[in-house]
């Protein structure tokens, strides 16, 4: 009898990872993590100030070609000080994948303002550029410069892709929506450190870009994000917000508007530094990895591997695979037989509107995400895994 | 010449320092830090999941004796997410001392609520319960379990009394005012850990209490803070709250509310855990400190400084000296003075409704505040330092 996809799943993964058991996506400290921990700690300076701070924050512009890096407490903190610094109000929408993690939506919710979900395409899980033109015609009234949402009457302020598992999300057709509907564009690249899109470093193409360095991360701080542009008032302004709204003192406190606790401590900023010294290490070792995968399933009918969309160079930040619409029904059982075997596997996100907190907003249609999230399926994605 | 009272107060700081320059206050790392950091890198869980965060919550809770302590990112966001868990709502009105360090009045304001100050008292700088209960009487009306404050109809919610400087504020006067109109009581102990009132530690005797631990605390994780609370239900909802409201699951992400990225990395933690063990070693530090600079000051005319209140015991984080009524002129000369030769000092934060964000907020009439303001200086206060 031949093996069912469950089981020919199992054995693909496992022919990768030597028959062991693996998680979804482990850190790994093997350069100069503890030296600069030391370091760091000798020097006293282990909060909000220090050089670390300052190095990492160095260390992330170079490596993206952003002009500034702001570093933060974490991805999530630093996609909501992106969308105050861009002018999102209250009552304002934002629209945002209806497939990603949940910290998309909450980062607008805590702006007062609505999170609009839109579709994906299979071919990179991030927005669909066409679909969500064509939609936007259908829905936008304009206000001199304003886009108006005519079913809510609500000013539809920013466009936020996500770079889906550390794809490339198709930036050429969403800056083209950006400057046809007059919307500020923040990339969520909180899972694509070391993902570029014709060699621009993701994050780094529209207004503002914020990355997150949490432990399931390609680099970890603990836990950590950043802010990146290359508007150097907007970069200011993220610094001022992210330390209190303190205006520079030798002793006063004088705070002049309502600011955020959010500085990366220097300790956690140690670790990115040594962190970032060993990126390139991890994404060749990433990109082996997927070839091994592809290798491996190449032969199995009824599921593909997810590879980087044309154009682009991936991080390959968790390998996915992708049932096909006929095996749909069997997304459970892989999930079940992989993890049970100890080959940790999850599927995609629950959708956003179908969470209680967004149930009641505004959504485009979403045939394609409401197909993927049946299908996708993340299994062992670490470096130095195969 | 007799010297002048800047001279003074420079020569008698210098006399407990020894001649040296002098931080306002430095951690100091010398016992088990060092270990637990590189068992915590070896393990490779640095972030939101490890035994140090059990650990240092166990830790906390069996120190403060607190039922529960839940470790988050910093001691403002313990702040938002009490508030959050009190019932405070958007246009509610939260009563904090004008004279607090500004995360107190931003965490109201991150639950959309409005802060609304109060006055202090001059013998342990945090709010004055009698003049608070006068200023109630006169400004609320009920609705039934509900205090309305008459001038804007706004429901008062809240009390959030600030332990400054780690000085145990009146609780038994802030107790009987939260139980005669009915507001929630929630302790900012951000700067008072090791500080009780009555064998009671600070934190414990309101619904919650917030720690923090920042690099300027009496221990630090390089960032971090903490929720205490004696309430089982309550300690679980911030838990839950803090980890993105995720509804636990082997794979599948569901997150039943708006939640939030609060959760304290396991790097910081075991900071934290070794920064615990040595706390009490600190505590005795900064009593002994409190005593030189007592000898010193007191043959100083027009200057005082400040003692633990009666039936409490301070953990003395920043010592705190308050200059005579008709010497408050030579406040700036003070500051600027010690400043130059390397003894950091610094002011009383400036009252929350000077600060811009604030000026349109509702206040009590401010006479003590206002006094201590001009008045208030905060001199080399680390363990160790004598």
């Amino acid at each position: 009898m031949p093996s069912s996809l469950p089981q020919q799943i199992v054995q693909a993964i496992s022919s990768v990872t030597g028959g062991k058991k693996a998680a979804l996506h482990e850190p790994r400290f093997q350069g100069n993590e503890w030296l600069y921990l030391k370091e760091c700690l000798d020097s006293t300076f282990v909060s909000s100030v220090g050089k670390f701070v300052d190095r990492f924050e160095a260390d992330l512009a170079a490596y993206t070609g952003a002009r500034h890096a702001v570093a933060v407490v974490n991805g999530t903190a630093a996609l909501h000080v992106a969308l105050l610094l861009a002018g999102v109000k209250p009552e304002d929408e934002v629209l945002v994948p209806a497939a990603t993690f949940v910290a998309t939506a909450n980062a607008v919710s805590y702006c007062n303002a609505i999170p609009h979900f839109v579709d994906s395409e299979a071919r990179t899980l991030g927005i669909d550029p066409r679909a969500l033109r064509e939609y936007l015609r259908d829905i936008i009234v304009r206000q001199g410069h304003i886009s108006i949402n005519r079913h809510t009457g609500r000013t539809v302020r920013a466009l936020v892709p996500m770079h889906v598992f550390g794809h490339p999300v198709d930036m050429e057709g969403l800056l083209e929506i950006a400057r046809e509907f007059n919307l500020v564009l923040i990339e969520d690249a909180a899972e694509s450190l070391g993902s570029t899109w014709h060699g621009k470093h993701t994050g780094t193409l529209g207004l503002m870009g914020t990355l997150s360095f949490n432990g399931n991360k390609t680099i970890t701080t603990g836990g950590g994000g950043a802010i990146l542009t290359n508007d150097t008032a907007l970069a200011k302004k993220a610094k001022h917000l992210t330390t209190t709204a303190k205006v520079p003192h030798r002793w006063a406190f004088e705070h002049d508007e309502i600011g955020y606790n959010y500085r990366l401590p220097n300790l956690n900023a140690a670790l990115g530094c040594a962190q970032l010294e060993t990126l390139p290490a991890f994404l060749a070792s990433k990109r082996r990895l997927h070839e091994a995968y592809r290798q491996a399933f190449a032969n199995i009918h009824g599921v593909s591997l997810l590879a980087e969309p044309e154009g682009a160079s991936s991080n390959y930040w968790l390998q996915a695979l992708i049932l096909d619409e006929t095996q749909a029904d069997a997304c459970e059982a892989v999930l079940t037989m992989t993890n049970d075997v100890g080959l940790m596997t999850r599927p995609l996100w629950n959708l956003m509107p179908h969470l209680p907190p967004f149930a009641r907003c505004p959504r485009a249609p979403l045939p394609v995400a409401e197909s993927l999230v049946r299908r996708v399926i993340n299994i062992p994605s670490s470096a130095f895994l195969a």
